[in-house]
């Protein structure tokens, strides 16, 4: 169905430049080379990309209700406020590509395709992975690091093979050929090194496959592995491959604590990147904002936003130690239609939230393996429920043909947190809203006002100074099919 | 219930500027003060400040699909995008009000109050126009210029005596005291002066009423008054009243070609406003996108989006060429949840609501007067319904003890558009999301990164070099109540 792309090669810079061509952006690639080069002062040497994947704008203004101290009339801040320089773009280039019979041309961004944008600076089709439209190869930022000498990271809780991490260090036709994205891990080579140093997040059913064992190769070729907190934090090597769980890893207030938390797994990281004397590229991602909000899960909604927060945290201060590093960080699109109030009130009631011990998705799964409603609910809800609520989940438990439908169950127990906190949802899928844009660091000015995320991704580019133009040693992809899994 | 105020006094800067303790913004009124200092080679002589009442995130960013082209691979920008530098918060201080028993604590804020904070630069309890949370009045920026001898004016597409129009030339414990606030605009005089010289908007039926005619009386006092698109014109005064429907004017896609459009009041006003010596501060406002957002009416919300565009960049283009001139353009708080995405679906359809040649609150009232189901869906929806979609108008429209329920056929028509065009609402109220903030002329970077939108009112009054201790000349207003109208 599609063309195989036997020759990989970049596009040259000119090209890429025209891709900005009617863009909305305040700032042309011309005037972000002079600006770039005025600032020549301030040289970046290293470079950490946060990915709040889902967050769009109503996500961090939730997070500073959340926040909120009511004994005071301001509301606190999050650690993000007061690094907002802009908000970009999200939509793909999707109703441009020729899918086939049956595809569904769709103009609101898949995650692949946002990631693509901003780790190769183009636009592409929904589930492409480092890929255009005519499915060429483009280089990523990561994957120019790397071609400077820069040590490379990636970080995020969903399997690190993932559409978002997968768009900094793979190349593929489709997000989901998963196996084909963690080959590319290993296989992808740049001056004889493997691209990414650090990986840390799940996807141990990934790497430790039947027909292939990448996680003896990684070791092989040095690389320490670790599946535990504890070996994470053991770990002396400049080079860690961590998988923390099957697939995804666990929600945050969900997690064991054999188990890393996001802010653990960055500094991590940057240890172990900011140790070469050349930089790093580090890219993090808040993936299960985006997952709770496929889920309408304001408890998991905020339990992701509240970790993330704190890894960006981690972020900054080690930016602000180190005077060298930009911390970049933003959304790839936002989720669910998640709004600050619902049914024609005017309160919101963050209480509600922060009373959760668990995520729905945990109590569900509790009740689907046959433990008590009441006992559950009671246990974990932190809510003092009424008849009606607890009835609504009883009724949603009842078995249909022997089984408990858990979806059914985790879905009564979300309305009582949407309604009672007053939070809104449209879809089980994403929005095409704009999205903030955080910085910190020299030239964090390049990334205000509005731009297109695939500026965001050429701006990254220019601040490492990329000569865009040389050739990449890849192995050839088999790049086949746009089978998009758009939920996780 | 309230404490009157009989004495008039102003809140010395101390105490304002220790209102933004604790605020998120990353400039502090020190480091404004500073930097108004340092870019003094650029003075401010005239302000436009413009407000899309619930202009939230969302609806912007759907503005650009509205403006898409599909025939070019970029989405065409909106006049606003290339303008953006910030955002601001929107939260009032309404939970810290005692607005006496079984007063609701509202966390989400209405249009007064934030209003309050953009024209005064403080915080408020939901309701209040130009008062604090203590009900003392406080200087508005309109009136600052005033006092400063500029020329003043005000501009909306609701009554002019709305929440928000009414924060910046009035004082009063309830938005829902109209005829209170239309007489504050002839009773409260500056240095012997009317506040406002220019006011351009809806509201008739609280300028001629029983008790009282503010019509006549403006035009003792030199007005000119205006009721039709043709006499606006035609003035040549620089002081004018002109008021173009009983209270809010028709949506932008139902008005007559007798009234005026807002761009056509904008620039009547700055016509007006722009030739006093001494500079001026013009106030317009889209009213009516918050109007559509609580009626969850996608087709209004873009007719409304659309209006305000053009008048923004009439406002750019005065600008552009006069030099002194700063626009700062922005929401008070978002409406009705809406997002661009509902029912799990990647597809957003903007060719369905540019389809719509009346809005469904038009097409309701014709069916509501006895017109043919039909008929009106045929003349006016622009689109080729289905059956099923006939059949959902005939329902709503069936007579229930010999009257038909315009809203409920309303909201049948809506839902019409709301699911072909794949737009999702969670609430018929406001919502706490941040909102954009735009800004254009000298001195514009004063309202970049985040700021608390009493912050962004706090920034106009650095911006004329204000003197905010002195006192100021009102009648006393008879401060009573927290009678909240949130929908109108």
């Amino acid at each position: 169905m599609f063309k195989q792309i036997m020759k990989k090669k970049l596009l040259p810079m000119a090209v890429i430049s025209s891709l900005v061509v009617g863009g909305i952006g305040t700032t042309t690639v011309s005037q972000v080379e002079a600006s770039t080069h005025k600032n020549n002062q301030s040289e970046i040497k290293n470079v950490i990309f946060m990915v709040g994947d889902g967050m769009g704008p109503a996500y961090t203004t939730m997070l500073r209700y959340m926040n909120d101290n009511p004994e005071t009339k301001m509301m606190e801040p999050t650690a993000f406020d007061e690094y907002l320089v802009g908000m970009q773009s999200t939509y793909s280039w999707d109703p441009y590509f020729d899918g086939g019979e049956g595809d569904v041309k769709e103009n609101i961004p898949d995650s692949a395709a946002t990631a693509t944008s901003m780790a190769s600076g183009i636009k592409t089709y929904n589930g492409a992975i480092g890929l255009d439209l005519d499915q060429e190869e483009h280089k990523t930022i990561l994957e120019e690091a790397k071609e400077q000498g820069k040590a490379t990271g990636l970080v995020s809780t969903s399997q690190i093979n993932h559409a978002t991490p997968a768009a900094f260090g793979a190349h593929d036709a489709s997000r989901n050929n998963y196996n084909a994205i963690a080959d590319d891990y290993f296989d992808e080579t740049i001056d004889g090194e493997h691209k990414v140093d650090v990986m840390l997040g799940g996807g141990t059913s990934y790497f430790e496959r039947e027909d292939r064992n990448l996680v003896e190769a990684f070791q092989e070729d040095g690389y320490d592995y670790a599946t535990t907190k504890e070996e994470m934090l053991a770990s002396d090597n400049d080079q860690l491959l961590g998988l923390f769980a099957p697939k995804g890893m666990d929600k945050a207030i969900d997690r064991g604590e054999d188990s890393p938390s996001l802010s653990e797994m960055t500094t991590t990281a940057l240890d172990k990147v900011s140790e070469d004397k050349d930089g790093f590229f580090l890219m993090v991602e808040g993936s299960q904002i985006d997952w709770a909000g496929h889920d309408n899960d304001v408890v998991a909604a905020m339990s992701e936003m509240r970790e993330f927060e704190k890894a960006f945290q981690e972020a900054i201060e080690f930016a602000k130690k180190d005077k060298e590093t930009i911390v970049v960080t933003t959304a790839d699109h936002s989720t669910g239609g998640i709004a600050i109030g619902r049914g024609g009130d005017y309160v919101f009631n963050p209480e509600v939230i922060d009373a959760a011990e668990r995520t729905p998705d945990y109590m569900a799964a509790q009740i689907a393996d046959g433990a008590d409603v009441e006992q559950v609910l009671n246990d974990y809800s932190g809510l003092n429920l009424t008849e009606k609520e607890i009835q609504s989940v009883q009724e949603a438990a009842q078995p249909v043909n022997g089984t408990i439908d858990e979806t059914a169950v985790d879905d009564a127990i979300e309305n009582i947190y949407n309604v009672r906190s007053g939070t809104g949802w449209t879809t089980g899928g994403h929005t095409g809203v704009d999205v903030n844009v955080y910085a910190y660091g020299p030239q964090k000015g390049e990334f205000s006002g509005l731009n297109e995320n695939s500026e965001t991704g050429q701006k990254l580019f220019e601040l490492l100074k990329a000569d865009r133009k040389g050739p990449q040693s890849h192995k050839d992809n088999d790049h086949k099919g746009k089978d998009r899994n758009h939920n996780k």
